[in-house]
């Protein structure tokens, strides 16, 4: 099967590996043209353009790093538009939102190709280790026929129905994801301030019901106040704040988001926004007396 | 190794049972004297009261069902106090607060006895598994001789430090809990509104970061609004509260529980109280128009 | 003075109405030409268009229900820009969010025309006395030729430097207005629950240091689950989230807001979005068991 | 009429020197007997114990500073109890919990004598001038004796029925107050980050629907960042937390005053325990970037 990719940021170059490893031929492009030579030295093709690669191949695959890069890609001059058509097939797994996600759909059906938005859960290691979770959302028959280069790159595909619902579904992980941080961070310090270990309280958490990986892999970093940003704490604040604005819409009452997203702008306001999100436990500590 | 064992109910039998099974000769006592014949059949001895079993065993453990139990047991005619003193040692597995734990542990202590609270994280499948978790606090030197029994009960135990550190532990483990099954609650009510499948979001979260065995077993009973009570929302609503009123002792302010907790009112408001602490899930939940 | 005034709606009418009792000459225009009758009746000339009402007149002020309105009355065919320019001034005193009003600063002002924001604070009521609160920005030269009507209108008026401040201002306060009122709620509830008489409450809450004239309007109707809406509940929650949002753009956690956004938000959920924004109350009440 | 007065703090003063100036014999007695020299002058007669007082006069007033102190003049050694009997009468107007109140209540009436709980809304000025607000509870018969008294030294009294009920309506009130004061707190930061006039925001406020005495008073020291505490920070989160717990009680789900309790608890955390309740201001605004 033969494939384009657009983008070969962290995630984009794991995926494509992942693909060019079980036999794919890959047309790779990036905007920084430099970063196609690793994957070239594995074998695969490299494009000029977005629309050199759309027009060499059937199937092409976007992962930009954000939703002006998402647009970017497909409608600027030697973009994606200007090759797809009747028989092309575009599948955008960049987290965008559901406006981004349309805007392309439209254009692209509009053109006579096929659209489907494929937002990953997973970050740096599961994309290396071809252990995404991808939630896609569109053209069905497009879904069915693309499957092969899923299962390559994740460990499970889900097809949720029309545009948008990768982006909400996303939204909704998320959001549950920032919530239960909070939560963690809460005992962290009750504990600490309660005279108990929080080193206990990770081994305990770990050995029960509650026991999950973010807890097991956040814990111990944020016991030592180091926050290298694997998802930065900015970006779990704007989802939090996209999921309370589709609750919004839909009159969902989510008083525990709520507070946590509170929770996260304080964080930001403590000028921690570039950290990884876990850092929200900054926000939540006692502050030390001053002497 | 020789040990007594006060109070039969759920845990308690599954608890005893296990010592047996592993070799321990084992006294066993409860306040409905019937419900010792099973324990008989598979080799225990049984005592007419908590004295007698304390006077006949060096090591006597407690597993009552909530603080005046625990305290009755200890205190009434014919109850632990009797025939505590040198040599003799008690360990209180109940939930009990802090307070309790004092109380119990001041008197043993003053007739010259040893006591050890141990309260357990786990329910009775890990009980009757041998897999629960144990917060121990108190008398190190008979926490160390104790092991054993605590090896066969459980999967791993804390030794903790003072009394009612593990009191303590139960109540920040609980709080995280409550919090997280609110943060579930939300999502699930989220993604049924914003017209995703909410099966699908269960599937999502088993495969990702924020997997756990809570998600994965009360979701899909709370999709069929399904409360049997494996721990009654009541109890947990009373636990955030004595969550956030050790918060409240040690300033901590923890904004995400305090929303938490207002929503497990919300559900005892709702005439919830009795059912499984998953309930909270119908408070949450967007009402349907009346026709 | 002579002044155009565009909108006849509730407010528009009450404010029109006094200008020419303090004898200003009144040109008025609505969509619906046959609300202008009673303004003639008190003097007023009619206007058949908004260009034509901008024509005539130096001053314009426009009074619209909603933003799209506001949009309209300036940009549709006939409107407010065909005729504005050097020497002629539109004052907008309709309520919009700061967008619209940059929308409407920004095309006014490329023509020659100056612009002022003037969103008022107070309903059908002080509308009537001549009692709004004013809260004006943009044009500051503006602002001092149009004072003798703000002065007849109004019992106070702010100038609030650029763009956009008149909306924020109106956001900050609201925000406030719906916070008080669901702590006036919550107060409510418990006091019935606990066995306290209400009407009491809000006598004690009269006497007081928080004593205001909303508890006192709203009392009385709420607990009547009277709710004639005098500013929609759907409104109060909008203008909630707008203002979280501009808390969010400038990184300020503000928990209890959020909280009180999520009630107005279960209101909506059960159907009171109609309804006047002390609603809010009925979402917070404990349910009545069902028999 | 003849009335004897216990507890000459800041209030206690300020009530006995207006029962004096309109007419009333007072006997009074302080736990620090040089308190009472000022009232001397005045023309008060001086007890050396309560139970002396209690002896002389019919009616005994008691206004202690907290419910330890409460409890000690009536139980302790020459304390009220010991002269209390059939037609003597105690009316305490401390503000103490429903327990407190219960217990000195009990034993009053054992003794044959009658109880009246009647704590104050109000601090030192209203009490200078004789505008308190009285919520009395208990004995009906003592209520309509005493009204001559509570009518000099508050503008109001309420009967609120059975002992307890006045504790109660003191948190209620308090709970209001508390969310309010964040209401208003969260608006001020919002303004001044919003690039808005805090000044402004004040005024806007005072003519509004929401003017009240309490902004008017605070706005402005809050803005100095001044905080002597006329309420101090610690007393006001005790009664969110005791409101909180009244609600536990009955099943009140109330997120917002649960939002500001953890506002308070944050405020604590910073060290501002002592300062005025207002000072919460500080643990809600956006702190400054460290240069």
């Amino acid at each position: 099967m033969e494939v384009g990719f657009l983008g070969l940021g962290i995630m984009g170059k794991a995926m494509s590996l992942n693909l060019l490893r079980h036999g794919f031929k890959v047309t790779v492009w990036n905007r920084t043209l430099s970063k196609c030579d690793e994957l070239l030295e594995h074998g695969a093709s490299v494009g000029s353009t977005p629309a050199e690669v759309v027009k060499k191949c059937k199937y092409t695959i976007g992962m930009l790093s954000d939703p002006s890069a998402a647009l970017a890609v497909v409608f600027d001059k030697d973009g994606v538009l200007e090759q797809i058509g009747e028989g092309k097939c575009y599948i955008d797994m960049s987290t965008v939102d559901a406006d981004t996600s349309s805007k392309i759909s439209e254009e692209i059906t509009k053109k006579g190709g096929y659209f489907l938005e494929a937002p990953v859960s997973g970050s740096k290691k599961p994309a290396e280790d071809g252990q995404l979770v991808i939630l896609a959302a569109g053209e069905k028959t497009l879904y069915d026929e693309i499957i092969p280069a899923f299962d390559v790159m994740g460990k499970k595909s889900f097809f949720l129905g029309e545009i948008g619902n990768g982006a909400k579904m996303k939204l909704v992980v998320n959001m549950i994801m920032g919530s239960m941080l909070n939560a963690f961070s809460e005992g962290l310090v009750l504990a600490d301030k309660s005279g108990l270990s929080q080193q206990t309280l990770l081994d305990v958490l770990d050995l029960g019901a509650m026991a999950n990986p973010m807890f097991k892999m956040k814990g111990p970093t944020m016991l030592m106040s180091s926050y290298p940003p694997a998802f930065p704490l900015k970006h779990q604040q704007k989802d939090m704040r996209l999921a309370l604005a589709l609750g919004d819409e839909n009159a969902v009452s989510m008083p525990v988001a709520a507070a946590a997203n509170e929770a996260f702008k304080k964080a930001r306001s403590l000028g921690l926004g570039d950290n990884d999100f876990s850092a929200v436990y900054e926000a939540i500590k006692v502050p030390e007396p001053s002497p």
